[in-house]
């Protein structure tokens, strides 16, 4: 039971709280490498069953996987000047290759736009060698001063996407397929809600035209960006001097995406399912599916363990046994702070009467259940606790979403009530830079969908846009 | 039919001919940086093909996925002696993050040993916590002076095992199994034999007790080191301080172990395999096993396409298909540049009788087949020719491994015929290294299961040892 005495409960400090639970669930460790983590077996387990699903989706849709360079040279760098200058002050600088000096310094890719817009001014010549639809997985670096795990690290494993198209037209579809491939991903495997939307010209990617992002609210009010695809117009091809002849054999440039999710969709797993208890990982997601715990040691336990693992292994759920010789209670708390979706008890008592107890994570309601019908009731559950998890974060969302007429309205949510808040907003940048001054509160995306019918929140002129604001990750 | 004569033959000018395939081909492409490959979409589905199998293959044998730091702090790597002398000559050094100068200076991961010691010197305190079983997918960077795709870069991809164990027994035997694991995955996918054995004192990795390595030989009689499995003793374990308290309480050191293969892979199937016409891809790895070529663009053919790509996808046989307006001819020399092992011919000639043409990759041996008969033809076709393959490669290997009895012979072979050679060995390290200096021609591993009955074949004292010798890539 001690690891559940360790966690700190999530209303009391919820930075200590994430710290506890991302560590005694064995997720990561730090290292001897300031900034850098170590993603342990159970976390990398989690993300390889993300980007399975996601390379599946992404391939469905016609894309195909490469590796770049992980270097990048400063003059290339250097080509695009709004990418540099969003980039330069955190990328890590390699000048020595062995002994020797390096003639140019070479940057550690804190994202790959301009090693993609090099290689695609060599391979894209006509109309025919359109669209590329590339995408890459691999560790991305960006110096970071001040870190925590999976949100914010000066190393991270990501998959960037870079495509180019013909015409504007097909790039923005392409950008907006992406986000909308991104937001079905996680709301049916993630059981996250997430809010996608365009961010404002303050907000959006160096050098792109347009940023789309996902933004999903953690269970303390504060946003997470989780995700986002860019739509970049033919700019950085232009800078680039790619063109392709069109059909008409006349020259045109063409128009460019990229998108991208990383290692901190873990951060945001945990941050709006987590408990007191530690994890609760959606059964889509979860590397290990049940715990299978057995009570006691009687040969009538152990053979029904035998029985029972074989038939999880027959109907392809994902299983792990804690046979070990400690006591029910810290089996049960370690399978709790793990978060692995439902849990099977095998007790002897049950057994004479032929049932099981089986035991959901999110609820922790346990069902007996006859044991003949073991694999069709955990179906059933693992179909609903996926279900309800989604339900339950999206009505705890909606909770904390908020309305601001005015800045006195705007003034008194920010201060008392943790979550998003919906306002209307002329378009100046300096009414948004005075919302994050005031309240450490950035925009977080526009929302295209609803009638905006009041001023701006801020100086009260005209409104031409409608808002998310909130703290952020 | 541009493409072929594009290519240099084979036994014309061997490395030109590499190059030629590599890049006609499309697995990789140069980049601005000096030294870094592309990774090209079909080089890379490729490595994703080889990563499947061997990822499940190491998790059939108890191995988890982790993921470590990408640098290595200087004083880290500094810790054993004879590791940092032998990769420090060959990083790439950190020195900068963002504007500010690094207190101390971190190198990229040219091997993560030193990072996994580190870790385990923190998790590992009982006998309980044994054996940790630890593999890793990642990029590594070596500062080489001359570079070849695949075979030689300065970042290149890799798995890397790191295990520890109680007993030197067990990290013996683990050794050894990944070993054979390698050998049987190379062998059973990639239709390549390879020797292995015990690397000399001198061949050893830097901060080995022992290094078994997996040595193939390519078309022109040349090794290609194909991967490797360490046995470290409990050296880098005592270097780090790490213990463990065995069943008795007392405190013990454990053993280590570590394994790879790389990306190098890709380049000894090209050239084990590849032929005048381009690559030879074996069916078991073949990320595309089918091309599927329509002659003309009649309903009749068109309609066949759907009816065969159907059937095709319901048995899991991955295709493309060249419905393009090129020319067959070009069509056929296409997908013969890229290796797919068979490509089906759909034209209407053919269609009249109810039949296709299946034409196998490596004999190009055209084999008529009633449509309806066409997957199980094929099954049977990919079947027979994965163990052609291999057996071919086997007979052309072994066609190519001499004895020698003493220097003369030694030197006559070494002078006129490409290849291995068998010798005899004292043991003495200057023997070694005259046959080095003399003909480029490295030992490649220890013949454990041979008779030595003649004299070292350099200096004529007794032997100790049987070894084979052989130029590398």
């Amino acid at each position: 039971m001690s690891e559940i005495k360790d966690i700190t409960k999530r209303d009391v400090d919820f930075a200590k709280w994430y710290t506890d639970v991302v560590t005694k669930a064995n997720l990561v460790d730090y290292s001897s490498v300031k900034g850098s983590m170590i993603i342990c077996p159970y976390g990398y387990a989690i993300w390889e069953e993300m980007q399975k699903v996601l390379d599946r989706m992404f391939k469905e849709t016609g894309h195909e996987n490469v590796q770049m360079p992980l270097f990048i040279p400063e003059s290339l760098l250097n080509i695009e000047k709004e990418h540099v200058e969003g980039f330069a002050p955190e990328v890590a600088w390699v000048t020595y290759g062995g002994k020797e000096k390096l003639d140019e310094r070479l940057c550690v890719r804190p994202t790959s736009e301009v090693l993609f817009c090099d290689y695609y001014k060599k391979v894209i010549k006509s109309y025919r060698d359109l669209p590329k639809l590339y995408n890459q997985w691999c560790t991305i670096v960006r110096w970071e001063k001040t870190t925590r795990p999976f949100l914010r690290s000066r190393e991270f494993l990501w998959q960037e996407g870079h495509t180019m198209h013909a015409t504007a037209e097909e790039a923005i579809n392409e950008t907006l397929q992406m986000l909308h491939l991104y937001e079905k991903f996680q709301r049916e495997y993630l059981a996250i809600p997430v809010i996608v939307g365009k961010k404002t010209e303050k907000e959006k990617f160096a050098g792109a035209e347009a940023t789309y992002s996902l933004e999903a609210m953690m269970y303390d009010g504060v946003a997470l960006q989780n995700g986002t695809s860019h739509y970049f117009g033919n700019h950085f091809a232009k800078t680039f001097g790619i063109e392709f002849l069109n059909k008409d054999n006349k020259l045109e440039t063409p128009y460019q995406t990229s998108w991208g999710v990383t290692t901190r969709m873990i951060g945001a797993l945990i941050m709006v399912h987590g408990d007191d208890r530690g994890l609760v990982i959606p059964p889509k997601i979860a590397p290990i599916k049940v715990i299978v715990i057995s009570i006691g040691d009687s040969e009538l336990v152990t053979k029904e363990v035998e029985v029972l693992t074989n038939s999880l292994k027959e109907n392809n759920l994902s299983y792990k046994v804690d046979n070990s010789n400690k006591t029910p209670g810290f089996k049960f708390a370690d399978a709790e702070v793990k978060g692995y979706p439902v849990r099977i008890e095998i007790g002897p008592r049950d057994l004479e009467e032929g049932m099981l107890t089986i035991v959901r994570r999110d609820t922790l309601e346990k069902i007996r259940c006859p044991k003949d019908e073991v694999i069709s009731k955990l179906n059933n559950i693992l179909e609903v606790m996926q279900q309800d998890m989604y339900d339950k974060a999206l009505k705890r969302r909606d909770s904390m979403i908020y309305e601001a007429k005015d800045y006195s309205e705007f003034t008194r949510i920010a201060q008392t009530k943790p979550g998003f808040i919906k306002a209307n907003w002329c378009g100046d940048i300096a009414c948004e830079n005075k919302i994050k001054d005031d309240f450490s509160m950035k925009s977080r995306c526009l929302i295209e969908d609803e009638e905006i019918n009041t001023p701006c929140v801020c100086c009260g002129k005209p409104a031409k846009y409608r808002l998310y604001f909130g703290k952020q990750y």
